[in-house]
C-alpha cells in the first residue's frame, strides 16, 4: 500500500496517530474517520444533484450557498490534514487519491473567479471511491480483489474485442450511410451513422435514429443479430478469467484483512502480515 | 425449516393434522391445500389486474366488489387458521410468510376507512411466492436450491459490481450534464442525466432522452460500448458460481425430497432424513 | 428415430425406396429430395412475405394466385406421398411432422370457403424445420445435439428463473402503477405497467412507455440495474450446462454421421451403426 | 503466413529488404512503415467522415479535394510498391489484403468518371485491419489468436443458434402480423413484423414499432422474456470454448512471436520457428 511507504518515521507521536487515523481504517478512530468522511462526501454529492434541479435551487439558493462554503471548509481542512501527517507531502499530492482530493476542492475556489466553474464541483463524486476503504471492514475486499484480477486478466482480450466492435461499427455505419442517407435524415452524415451502428450493436436501441428503407432494415436486422451473438465474446472471456481466479483463490482466509489464497504452509498473511489461523 | 420448530407438541391431534395440512405439502391433504390456495391467489391477482383497467372495472364494478369480499373472507380465514394451528402464534406472525399473509389482507380492511388504500391490495402478488411450495412436488426444488446457492455465493461480488456501475453512472451522467444541459432539455438536471446514464449503461435505451451534440454522442457511444463490455462481469461471476455449485452437487439424489450432493457414505438424506438408495 | 419404426416391412420394393427417399437423406435421391423440398418451402415463405406487402401484391396479384395454386398442389402431393409410403399412415399423420405438414396445406383449402384464412398460410414457415434434415449432411447435427442437451439440462433452472422474473415484473409493475398512474397515461392500468416492467427488466426498452415522475425514474433505474444483473443468471446456468456437455462429448467421431462421444471400446457408432475408425 | 511464400528468392537484395519492410514488422524499418501506414489510413478515414458532414465539407471543400489527391497518390504508390517487391505480383493481387488494397484506391479513380462513386471511398476503413499487424509488437497477437480459435470452435454452434433465432423471428413476426396488422400501421407487412421481432428478440427495442393491442403486448412480453433467456445460449457456448482454449493455452511463450501452448519438450516455436527459452 502506497500509504505505508508514506508513513512518518517517528513512532507513537500525535502525527503518526493522525496518519493511522486518516489513512488507515485498522483502528477505531480510523474507522470512525472513514465512515464520517464517506457520509460527508455522499451528502455533498446529493446536495450538488439537488442544486442542479432548477425548481429546488431557486427555492433554497441561500441554503445551498451556505452548504457549499461548509463543505469547502471541511474538505480543504481534510486535505491540509493529509498533507501535514504524511511523511512526504509531495509524494501524497502526486498520488492518485491526492490528485482527486485536490480536484474535489479546486472548483470551489475557481468559482470565486469564474462562477461557471461551479458545475465542475461534481468531480467530487470521484471521492466516493474512498467508500471502498469501508468495504475492507465488511469483508468485501476479497471479492473486489478477485474481480479486479479477473478484469485485468481479461483486459487485453476485451480491448481486442472492443477494437473489433468499433471497426465493425465504422464499416456497418458507413454502409448504412450509403444505403439510407438520401431517404433518412438520421443517417445524413457518416459519424451519425456510426453512432447509430454502435447504438444498435450494443443492443441499446434508442430509436432516435432508425432505418426506413427495406434494404436498411435488412442490414439493421443483420447488425442486431450480429450484436446479439458477439455480446457472448466478452462474457465468455470473463467467465474463463473469473473461473481461473476462483480456482487460484481456494485456500485459507486471513482473519485480519480477509485476503484468501495463502499457500498451505503459510503462517503469516501475505497481504497484511498478521498471523493466519490453522485449518 | 422454521415451520417444524413451530410444530405443535401434542401428536395425532386435529390441531397437528391441521398444521401438517396447512404448512407442509408432504401429505395428500397438504398438497390439495397448497394447490387450492395457489389457484385462489392467482385468480385474485388476475382479478385485481383486470379491475385496474377502467373499461372493465366500469362494466363489472359490482362483481369485483363481491369478489373482493369473497377473497377477504377466504384469506382472513386462512390467516386465523395459521395463527391457530402453530405452536406459538407470535412466532408465526413475526415470520416472513406471516408478515406477507397479514399485509395481504390488511389493505382490504383499511379500505373501509380510506378507500384509496384499495390499490395496495396488489401486495398480494407477494403471496405467489407460496407457489414455490408446489415446486417441491415437481422436483424443481433442487434447481432453485442450486440457483439460490449460486446467487448467494456470487452476491457480494455482484454487489461490488453494481456499486461500480452506479458510481460510473453518477460520474458519466454528470459529465453528460456538463456537455448537454444547454442544448438538450433531456439533460437539464444531474439526476435526470444520471437516469439517462443508467438507461444507457444497462443497454435498455428508452430513447426518451438522447444526446444531440456531437461531443455528447461520442461520450454516449463510449458509454454504450462500456456497458456492452461490463455486462460480461456479473455473467462471468455467476457462471463461475453455478459451475462450482454443479460440481458440489454431483452425487446421490434423495428419493423423497430430491436433494442431491450427499456424501458417498451417507445413509440418510441430510435434508429430509429419509433413507437414501444405494448406488 | 420415429420414421424407422414406421418403415415398411417389405424390402427392396418401390414403396420402401420411396420411403427412404422421402423420409431419410442417406441416399443421393434422399438428399436431392430434401434439398429440393427445402428450396420450395423457402421460396414459398418469401412469396408469402412479399404478398403481404400491399404495393407488391397489388401489382402481381394474378402471379401470386398462380403460385399459391402451384405450391398447394406440390405440398398436397408430397403429403399424400408421405401418407402412402409409410407403414402406418395413421401413425405418421399423428406425428409432429405429420401435423405440421397438414397444417401447412390446410389454410389453402379453407381459403376457398373463408378467404380471410389466407393469412394463416404463414404457418408454413414451421416447415423450415425440415431444413435441419440437411444439417445432417453438413456436419451440423453434432453441434445442435450438444446445444439441445445443454438446453434440456438447463431447462428447469431457466424455467424457475423465468418464473422469478415474471413475479418480479408483476410486483415492480404494480409498484410503478401505484407511483405513476395519476401523472402518466402509459401506466394507466396494472397489466400495462407489468408490460412496461418486462420491457425494462429484459433491457429491451422500447420507450413507448417511460416514467415521468422522479420517484418513478428512481424505481425504473433500480429495475434496470436489477435486470442488468440478473441477465447473468440464465447465462451462468447455460455456461455450466454447455461446459458439462462439452466434457461429456470428448471422444471419437463417427465418420458417417459425425456423432461423437462414443465409449473408448465402442466398435460401431451408437447413432447410425456404421464402423468407427480406430484412434 | 501467405507473405512468406511470396518472399522473393534472391537474398540480401534491395527488393528483398523492401519486401521485409513492407510486408513484415520484425525489422525497425518494418515497424516504422506499419505504424506510419496505420496513421495515414486512420487520418484518411477521419477525413472521409468529416467530409460527409455537410457543414464541414461546404467550408473546407478545396482542402478535402487536395487531401483526396494526396491519399490517392500515397496509397497508389504503396500498392505499386507491394506489387513490385513480392515474388509473384499476381498471387498478391489475388490475396485478401491485395484485393482490399485495390478496393481502397479504385473508387478515387472511378470518381473521375462517375462522381457519385466518391462515397465508396469509405471501403478504405477495411484497411484498418492492417493495424492488427501492430498488435504483434504489443503482445496482443496471442489474445486475438485465442479469441479467434474460441470463435472458430463455437462458430458452427452459434450458426445453428442464429438459424433458430431467425426461424423464431419469422414465426413470431408473422404471428404478430396476424394479431396487429389491422390496428397498427407498424405491422402492416410480414417483413416489417419480422423486423420488429428481430428488434425485440435481440433486446435492441428501437420503439419505432411497438404493439398496441392487448394480445400483441402479451405476445411481445413473451418474446422479450424468450429473447432475454436465449441470449444465454451463445454466451454459454463461447464461455465453454474460451475456457477450453485457455486450458489448451497453458504453457511456454515464444519470446519472438508470443505464441504460447508449446509442448513441454518443444525446443523451437511451432509458429515462428525461433528458439524457445527454458523453463
Amino acid at each position: 500500500m502506497v500509504q505505508d511507504q508514506n508513513r512518518p518515521d517517528e513512532k507513537g507521536t500525535f502525527r503518526e496517530w493522525l496518519y493511522i487515523t486518516v489513512f488507515q481504517s485498522s483502528t477505531v478512530a480510523g474507522k470512525i474517520f472513514d465512515i464520517g468522511l464517506s457520509v460527508l462526501i455522499l451528502s455533498n454529492i446529493i446536495l450538488l444533484m439537488l442544486e442542479s434541479v432548477p425548481s429546488i435551487s431557486a427555492k433554497y439558493e441561500p441554503a445551498f450557498q451556505k452548504f457549499d462554503v461548509f463543505f469547502l471548509v471541511i474538505f480543504s481542512g481534510e486535505y491540509l490534514l493529509r498533507l501535514y501527517c504524511v511523511r512526504s507531502a509531495k509524494k501524497y499530492a502526486a498520488s492518485f487519491y491526492g490528485v482527486i482530493d485536490l480536484m474535489a476542492i479546486l472548483p470551489s475556489y475557481m468559482e470565486f473567479l469564474y462562477p461557471q466553474w461551479h458545475v465542475f464541483m461534481i468531480v467530487r463524486c470521484f471521492r466516493l471511491l474512498r467508500i471502498f476503504r469501508i468495504f475492507r471492514m465488511v469483508r468485501f475486499l476479497d471479492e473486489s480483489r478477485i474481480l479486479m484480477l479477473a478484469l485485468i486478466r481479461g483486459f487485453r482480450k476485451i480491448l481486442v474485442f472492443l477494437f473489433f466492435v468499433l471497426l465493425l461499427a465504422i464499416f456497418l455505419g458507413s454502409l448504412m450511410y450509403v444505403v439510407e442517407f438520401q431517404k433518412n435524415s438520421g443517417f445524413n452524415t457518416i459519424p451519425q451513422s456510426i453512432y447509430w451502428a454502435i447504438v444498435t450493436i450494443t443492443t441499446v436501441g434508442y430509436g432516435d435514429v432508425a432505418p426506413v428503407t427495406a434494404t436498411g432494415k435488412v442490414i439493421a436486422s443483420f447488425i442486431m443479430i450480429l450484436g446479439y451473438a458477439i455480446i457472448a465474446v466478452p462474457t465468455g472471456i470473463l467467465s474463463a478469467s473469473v473461473i481461473q481466479e476462483e480456482k487460484r483463490n481456494q485456500g485459507r482466509r486471513c482473519p485480519q484483512c480477509q485476503v484468501a489464497g495463502h499457500d498451505k504452509e503459510a503462517i503469516y498473511c501475505k497481504n497484511c502480515g498478521s498471523k493466519l489461523s490453522e485449518q
